[in-house]
């Protein structure tokens, strides 16, 4: 087992990253009190991995819910049947939240632990590599509003994060090439070292090799930690990590949130970063070249789906949270390892990009 | 005009308690940036005062709200209509939005912005004097759920309180008292001068002296600020400002949020948890004879109503957020101006309490 430390002012808490972790009661035993436990898990993640947690809680008081799978479901009434269980069974504020899942199972739990009673404890237990990579860390919680992704949430830190590989033998295909987007955007805005590893063992990990994913999401871990721990919430660096998300997320909200996942539109996302930060002679044309390769050997999308206009995407983008003043604020790359957030850029070189980065590209 | 400041950890805020102040301009400029401001109010006051409020935003972008006025529309629904308006509007993370009403538009409009995009900033006007002496300052916005009061929220606080006494003109004498209530609050306790002068000076308030008032409210708020300043996130001494309240939501939820007023649950509460005091031995019956002459004085409950049995009114409390590992935690008076926190007590006391303070005693 490896642990990291996300080091913040207040508090800091650990990563734990290994195999067979579900079921190690010693990691859970530190946060748990007299209030018991509620687990929050979804309908696929539940029968294979909650009896697991369970056996690791023996002797404590434990509900669980499960929610239904799908980022469609990232919504109010997913997060009010959360609250609807906490209080039905008289849950305080004593409670520790266990959120047993990939990315919205980890967001909607976050986020109802950083409401419920005005906040209590909660554990992350990722079950997806991009949620192993990525969501799990940072306190980021939210829910969707239909006129945007993780429009209403919260920045509420867990106490402790149990990435066990284990789990990520029940993923299908779809869903790892997507953590492994998420896992390339580190390299992309800070790390080009990690780049250069993962143009080498991208395969090995879509073929699920073991090390290769340990290997990525420490890496990929240590990366978010140390962002986070300087810049908890996002009045500066924390913002490189929503490259791709802004193109990203004006994908998922045009099509329906969870026609594609969120690891594809921001797979696509980068691309048109990318892609935009070249016509601004910002990136040299080679680096654009390596960026869609490396994604096209990944299998994700190299942009925009055809169904979705450039006007409308350019209204999606402009209801991102990173607007301010109106202005919209983009991520963008100078190199491949080093990103940079900008409102200042040639409006055109965005319109050219919407036109004529699309998926079949 | 007074100015206090309510002093925390990582920022403080100034409370302006005063006549006219709500077309002052500049109480509001420093707060006010290139995103404009969202005004959110109900549909009593918002004829009242919202034009006084927009005059004094000449040459801001803002929009405003108004929400169905009444405790029974402190929910998710009246929540999302905000967001809605916020979204619809394209207000991004530099919006501020403005709580301009009683405690349910605060309460709801400030959760509102502690989950905008991860959290956006605020200002309270509160326009009842139950908000002006307590739920405007101090950070703690929620909405309800219909198994227990305030159960879904956040600590947020806002970046400015503008109390404008003149708002006060247009309070129905049932909303005067509920404020005169939790004013009492603050001598009982921590402050015995400040009861001692309520005992004079109530009935001058009730009257609506304004000189009174400013100087109830001024009082009531350095209490507040105290203990907020102390105690931000209620992990001690604040939970002295819920004397009452235990008792008070279990009415409050028993009844259906909305049919009897947050003032006068707590008022009746106030004499719940002085005659268990007492019946504890930790309070002297003189004493309790004070607080109930006083809140009778006030036209104020003295009990819980008849139409609650007992058992549901312990059932109700066992859901409040104070109960922690199972034990529930009130707050009791040794004396007048000294409350204590304590899960100490003998049930055979509360039962009795639960049964014998009723309405009509």
């Amino acid at each position: 087992m490896n642990t990291l430390a996300v080091e913040l002012a207040n508090h800091s808490y650990p990563i734990h990253v290994g195999e067979g972790l579900l079921s190690d009661a010693d990691l859970y035993s530190p946060y748990i009190g007299p209030g018991g436990v509620l687990v929050v898990t979804n309908e696929t993640i539940g029968p294979l991995y909650l009896d697991k947690v369970l056996g690791a809680l023996d002797g404590v008081r434990v509900e669980s819910v499960a929610l239904p799978d799908g980022e469609s479901f990232k919504t109010f009434a997913t997060l009010n049947r959360i609250f609807d269980v906490l209080i039905e069974h008289r849950f305080g504020r004593d409670v520790t939240i266990i959120a047993l899942g990939g990315g919205v199972v980890g967001d909607v739990a976050g986020f109802a632990a950083a409401c419920y009673q005005r906040g209590v404890n909660y554990i992350q237990i990722p079950t997806t590599l991009l949620a192993q990579v990525d969501s799990s860390v940072g306190g980021k919680t939210a829910i969707n509003h239909p006129g945007g992704k993780n429009m209403i949430g919260a920045f509420h830190q867990p106490v402790c994060v149990i990435s066990d590989s284990e789990t990520l033998t029940t993923l299908d295909d779809r869903e790892l090439r997507c953590g492994v987007a998420e896992t390339i955007k580190y390299g992309l805005i800070r790390d080009p070292d990690f780049f250069d590893w993962m143009e080498t063992n991208a395969k090995a990990i879509l073929a699920r090799d073991a090390a290769a994913i340990s290997e990525a999401v420490i890496r990929a871990c240590q990366n978010k930690a140390e962002v986070v721990a300087a810049d908890e919430r996002e009045h500066g660096e924390r913002a490189l990590l929503n490259l791709g998300h802004t193109f990203g997320h004006a994908i998922e909200t045009g099509l329906g949130h969870g026609e594609w996942l969120h690891g594809e539109a921001v797979g696509a996302g980068m691309v048109m970063a990318a892609s935009m930060s070249a016509r601004l002679g910002w990136l040299r044309q080679d680096s654009v070249a390596r960026v869609t390769e490396l994604l096209s050997a990944c299998g994700l999308p190299l942009g925009a789906p055809e169904s979705l206009s450039t006007e409308r995407l350019l209204e999606l983008m402009y209801i991102d949270k990173k607007v301010q003043a109106g202005k919209l604020r983009l991520i963008l790359l100078e190199a491949i390892g080093k990103g940079l957030v900008t409102a200042d850029f040639d409006m055109q070189a965005l319109n050219a990009t919407l036109s004529t980065c699309r998926e079949a590209a």
